[in-house]
């Protein structure tokens, strides 16, 4: 719903998209030249572009594509990526991240791009779009490449809160399958709940719990639920998307990431070792471009909190306008289906259940 | 001092190795194929070999370079992969696995090499050969493949217990450290704590009280420490030695193995995309062999067991000989400079350091 009210705000058809134009590595002129070749892909999208006015006007005033599609909001301060998120909220008010939340808030647009300081980021967020009814803690949804159709794989948490009881897992499980609904089409996602491989390990307390609870709630909340699964299955074919605590699943994240950097690294230098292999280089130059488009992390880029009044997405601090630019498409896509709309009423419907198999309370909260 | 002991059992100043010959996917003609190649490779070692003397003896017999030189144990039954460990410890005693350990146990030899069950070989491990004196929590260390000039890093724990408070933690870096010194020469090892990103995310309790007591033993284990790492720093250059948990740890484990199987499967595929690519994958043939042995699994090989009496080096359940060589390898280095006799005594000095520094050192909780 709030996303046809934002359609008619936009007074041009177009889906409102609230970027924050600040605070990301490349500076201000990357995330500018990332919208502008968004609009240019797609004629339905519209932004408002938060940051100092001064500086914004003429980046903007450079693209023609973004003429009467990019409103530009001031906000003169900047989050830096080594602020505390806790001195950001005290004393944030004036800064681009704060005002991009803020359109958020008053319903001018239903997504909103960052590639700021994500503890900061993440904080705001909560305290500004508040937590969707029912849920016990945001978190945020990362994509890891695969080879399952789809092309990634989402995990959640990436890193929104180092802890996750039972609960939250299971409501992690419903977040992330929305998503991979909303965002990517998939219909009955396949959802596995991470931990590690022998029998005897599986004995974390709350991942024995996590276990029945997003059993239970698979039939009604229409994913398959695959089980435990094991690191190597984050970029795997066993399922579409992997539950685990943001501690966890942050290391994962940062491990895959070094290994790919790592691999890229001897990759070049045995290509660079003989004028064979040189030759060897040139010949197979688009392949591998083809290859490193595929793992390059500023493609699967969007990280974005779930559980939200709200969508937030959040790009690599380091992403270049491609990087912002398959960022704002997501943000497109999940503002187009409602998104929000439809995690709140999922996340409803589950939590009763949730609170029926909690307390063993006998009647029935089985309502869609 | 054991070393020495088993060297003599010997007979002809070689360094004895006891090695489980079943259990691993590959069976027991792959782990003979393996030893005969380190056997052909090193002439100072000797092998006790376990299994069914009925399949084991012909397996032998056609490796001219085993003659002499390989001692065959008797053990009729097998541990299999899906045996749960506490069913192993059970009714295991006639067991290869549980035969190799025995060698290990009554001095015959230092280090034992198995491919089986990981979590049934800890069990016995612990159960048969016991913790060192003062260690609350034994450890696997696994290698990570890094740009380091030793060419990988080690992590502790890979799997052996999912759980580890502040002193677990500062114990895996002085076994982690006494292994980078002893297995692989490094003098001056540096230390890292896994940790995830964000300042506010640093908030795990004993990440911050194990950080104190890393810290504060550092100097006197003669070794650096980092301080909090995130999983990028596993295959990077940082350090040299990462400590974590075992639950943490066999995630990013199994997460680096799987982004590196994607890589290596997507890599392939670039290379068969067409006429140019293929005949580029031809060329460049030689450097990128060289780059899938750097990076393969099945070399950086050895999970090792550290924190009992006796070392036991865990070999990938999938290995081939060249893998189940490189465990032999590494085993025979660590048994050739009195490993676990380095190891006990750096422990028992900085026991003494932690008994100082920590308040509680009452028999520890070592619940299975």
């Amino acid at each position: 719903m709030t996303a046809r009210m934002e359609k008619s705000h936009a007074g041009a058809g177009r889906t409102i998209i609230s970027v924050d134009a600040m605070g990301g590595d490349e500076g201000p002129a990357t995330v500018v030249a990332g919208i502008s070749y968004s609009a240019k892909k797609n004629p339905d999208i519209g932004f408002i572009l938060h940051g100092p006015e001064d500086v914004l006007k003429p980046l903007v005033a450079k693209r023609r594509n973004l003429h009467g599609r990019c409103q530009i909001r001031n906000a003169p301060d900047v989050v830096q990526m080594e602020d505390k998120p806790s001195h950001v909220l005290r004393t944030g008010r004036e800064t681009s991240m704060w005002s991009a939340l803020e359109s958020v808030r008053n319903g001018e647009a239903t997504v909103c791009v960052s590639c700021g300081n994500t503890g900061a980021l993440m904080l705001l967020s909560v305290m500004r779009l508040r937590k969707l009814t029912g849920i016990y803690r945001p978190a945020i949804a990362v994509l890891w490449p695969s080879r399952n159709p789809q092309g990634f794989n989402i995990m959640l948490d990436g890193g929104a809160d180092i802890r996750a009881d039972a609960k939250d897992l299971m409501q992690y499980a419903l977040m992330g399958t929305s998503y991979a609904r909303n965002g990517f089409g998939l219909t009955k996602p396949r959802v596995g709940l991470l931990n590690v491989g022998t029998e005897e390990h599986k004995g974390r307390a709350e991942l024995k719990e996590a276990y029945d609870l997003i059993s239970a709630n698979a039939r009604n909340a229409d994913f398959e639920f695959v089980g435990f699964v094991e690191g190597r299955d984050l970029p795997g074919t066993l399922c579409d998307v992997i539950v685990t605590d943001g501690f966890t699943g942050n290391v994962a994240l940062k491990t895959g990431e070094g290994i790919a950097s790592l691999i890229s690294a001897l990759l070049r230098e045995a290509f660079q070792y003989s004028p064979l292999s040189r030759l060897a280089s040139v010949l197979a130059y688009t392949s591998l471009q083809r290859l490193k488009k595929r793992i390059d992390p500023r493609r699967a880029n969007g990280g974005v909190f779930l559980g939200l009044n709200g969508t937030v997405v959040k790009s690599h601090g380091s992403a270049d306008a491609t990087g912002v630019s398959a960022a704002v498409k997501l943000a497109f896509e999940l503002a187009e289906t409602g998104f929000t709309e439809k995690l709140a009423a999922r996340v409803a419907s589950a939590s009763m259940l949730d609170q029926d198999a909690a307390t063993n309370n006998s009647d029935n909260g089985e309502t869609e």
